[in-house]
């Protein structure tokens, strides 16, 4: 078990991916106004590729324009003090190729908030990393 | 009631510090050799700061010396698809002092982590907002 220096267990691409792909709500960190933003989403994986749902004038889908950005996932139990974290950090785009845009949308993807959300933003996972906290 | 431009409630300052009061766990968003880095954290406010606990060696207390850091704090319910989302930019520091320091191991902030963990880092909310999500 391979442990960072806090002393939390470092985690795969492997076991990351698995943990994303159990998780259905992160979080994408995007620039805005040269300041870091941060927004709870509803994703899915689709293969190795974070699939977000937003719509076409949010703050999103522009920051997510051809951007790097990053994600986070976790689950933290604050009563037995256990759980992980996985942040992926890679180029984002909105799915443009009406092919790819019906494909996506048959992803187990509801959208929560009101409106009409029928832009895909596809995050490739490119650098991964994970920890966990065992007691 | 404020709505942003993807239909949801945009909270006051004032409703963000009751929120983020109300939270335990929340995520530091840095930046580690230029990409970003998200790490959960426990957390308490002082006052309207943010302080969280780490140890002398952290890539945390490395990162949040002296640097504008974003925090944030969230409660999604899944099954609803209510929730509220809070994230607050500002300068981050090492709390230096020992009057502060013995003020801040006071707090009820415990630290769950292993390892010694008697480094505080003190943020400022300087720009805070917060979305909530109804239906």
């Amino acid at each position: 078990m391979k442990v960072d220096s806090a002393g939390l267990e470092v985690l795969s691409r492997t076991e990351c991916m698995a943990l994303l792909g159990s998780a259905t709500i992160g979080r994408i960190v995007f620039t805005e106004r040269a300041l870091p933003a941060v927004q709870p989403v509803n994703f899915v994986l689709d293969g190795e590729d974070v699939v977000i749902r937003t719509g076409e004038g949010s703050k999103l889908s522009a920051a997510a324009r051809d951007a790097v950005v990053a994600f986070e996932a976790d689950e933290v139990d604050p009563v037995r003090h256990t759980g992980w974290s996985v942040t992926a950090v890679g180029n984002a785009r909105i799915a443009r190729e009406p092919a790819e845009i019906a494909r996506l949308s048959a992803l187990p993807l509801t959208t929560w908030a009101p409106g009409v959300r029928d832009h895909f933003i596809v995050m490739r996972t490119e650098q991964v990393t994970g920890r966990r906290i065992r007691r």
